[in-house]
């Protein structure tokens, strides 16, 4: 079903199981405790960056299985990608698994991307059990999209710092093997937003204006409201690109009470000194929502949560080609597993 | 619905319009006169082949839209990709209309990556109408995958060449303003697979169990054999991948008529003597599954056809590393508009 252009999801998807895994500097998180694993060495005993990125993928799906009574060979599809050119790790980790594969590129809104399609694909049937996730390394894509790290470039206050690790769940429906952590119930997707910043280093203020337009629409469309969610939560916008989107949603007429407008990125690394920002990166949102927020939502401590990561479409030929970023959000509604009947008022 | 993982689409789901746009080269081809355009220069007045992509895809989706009494507006998602970095052509192009986008990479199989999803989006009824596609442009991809082509190198018999071009279809419900070309049926998606083929010169031969797993799958899953369709197209095995695939559905126990397994890369250059195996690219599948395949289901002359796409998921990065080249392959059936119920063993 649709509202607007609003996905309305009917047959309680479920988030039934997730995996979370970190990096080193990820251990140091004050969230790390509820992250299935870190790593203690972003070359994870692979050869290149990009390996050890698979690597994260891989232990986050296998991590995601143990801990579900769903089988590997009952995996109908695996929906995935990363920041690396072709998406090249998630695509070396569905070759480990023997499963359908489809892959994505929303950059860093790639898990919101996923969740909102394997919510799809199992609301209508198509599919019994999927895998979704998002993946980034910092090394290996620092490397790529700001400066080669090699030549210790410094960073302004506005830039991001990537996170490593990877955020796998698995949607399907709820049994009495299978209890839901959460109920997927809609999804918006984004429109490709650029207001023309070009500065790689100020990721947060171009994202912003695109994590406003989606969270608006989906508001509007869904005739929602703050009122309606007990926390509305961003990917990767960081303090600065945060308090944009914040002021740009004020002015459209929307307004949060204190400590209900979250974002994954402010929260990885809370007053780390060493990042200045906050956090970015596919992984970002993926693992605090996947971790943090679903544990809340499991415990019935929050109800209903807007997920919205939001990404950055830009490459290194966007920069050397002169273009502005291209930015994107997806939004995914989530609802307590036993409070999805009762909640909002459109419901 | 699905049968094994087939998924299955029971609401009609419909190629309502196409636009097919191709570079130079591509208006030699046999072909051409049933594209809606070729472009006579690969630079497309942009500073960068980058960009020329995104002229193509641009083109092609105003070409849909022109054939169409579908307005911009009322289009739900675009769902595209490209082979390029980040397919940055792709996110460029979504920039350009305000339409919510969810880019996609399969490589070369993105264009059924993109058609199965979309007819699931609309046969779910999470969309209305959704406009899918691929592209890919020589000479931005040809530099970035193969060799940088300034230094003039040579190509072996088994390499493939680059299609310039994009192929655009719009996916919805067919209405008395909106007549279907096609209804799409079902769809199987691709597994990763890797028989250690490490020369990005012979992608047919890498692509080829790929394409033969999913089609093998396709019909088991769906009961169906080759005599229950009029032919099973592949996307850009071209002369050598091709044969391979042949005799492996041979050993697997399946059979072709003459000229009923057909490939893509094998006709669009057909008889080129500059072009030795055979056409490749996101675009080349595409291209002649939205032209020439469509109006021969159009017009009645085939009934069924399984459209195989397949892709090479290789970057740059798969080569430096030593790794051999994942490929994958994703099938889709398409039916003559006005036989759906009546053909097909299992319908």
């Amino acid at each position: 079903m649709k509202q607007g252009k609003t996905w309305i999801f009917q047959h309680k998807p479920s988030i039934l199981s997730t995996g979370v895994i970190g990096g080193p500097f990820e251990k140091k998180s004050p969230y790390s405790s509820i992250f299935d694993a870190c790593k203690d060495s972003l070359w994870m005993e692979q050869d290149s960056f990009e390996k050890a990125n698979r690597i994260l993928i891989e232990d986050a799906v296998d991590t995601v299985l143990s801990k579900s009574a769903v089988l590997a060979e009952d995996i109908d599809a695996l929906l995935m990608g990363d920041l690396i050119n072709q998406i090249t790790p998630s695509s070396l980790a569905a070759r480990t698994f023997s499963t359908p594969y489809l892959g994505l590129f929303s950059a860093c809104a790639t898990s919101m991307e996923g969740l909102a399609l394997s919510a799809a694909l199992v609301d209508g049937g198509y599919c019994d059990n999927v895998l979704t996730g998002a993946s980034s390394h910092n090394a290996a894509v620092e490397k790529q999209f700001r400066y080669p790290t090699e030549y210790g470039g410094q960073k302004p206050p506005t830039a991001q710092w990537t996170v490593t690790g990877a955020g796998v769940a698995l949607i399907g429906r709820e049994s009495s093997q299978n209890k839901a952590i959460a109920h997927i119930e809609k999804a918006t997707i984004g429109k490709v937003l650029d207001k023309g910043i070009k500065d790689p280093f100020n990721m947060g203020a171009a994202m912003a204006p695109a994590a406003a337009d989606v969270i608006d629409r989906h508001f509007r469309q869904t005739n929602q409201s703050p009122e309606d969610f007990d926390l509305i939560v961003t990917g990767d916008l960081a303090w600065i690109g945060h308090s944009i989107t914040e002021d740009l949603l004020k002015e459209k007429g929307w307004h949060f009470k204190e400590e209900q407008f979250l974002d994954c990125g402010k929260l990885m690394y809370l007053d780390d000194p060493a990042v200045q920002a906050g956090a970015s990166g596919p992984a970002c949102s993926a693992m605090m929502i996947y971790s943090h927020f679903l544990k809340e939502l499991e415990k019935g401590s929050i109800k209903k949560i807007l997920a919205v990561a939001t990404g950055a479409l830009l490459s290194p030929l966007t920069f050397q080609q002169g273009e502005s970023i291209p930015c994107i959000a997806h939004a995914v509604e989530l609802v307590c597993a036993d409070n999805s009947s009762r909640h909002g008022r459109e419901s």
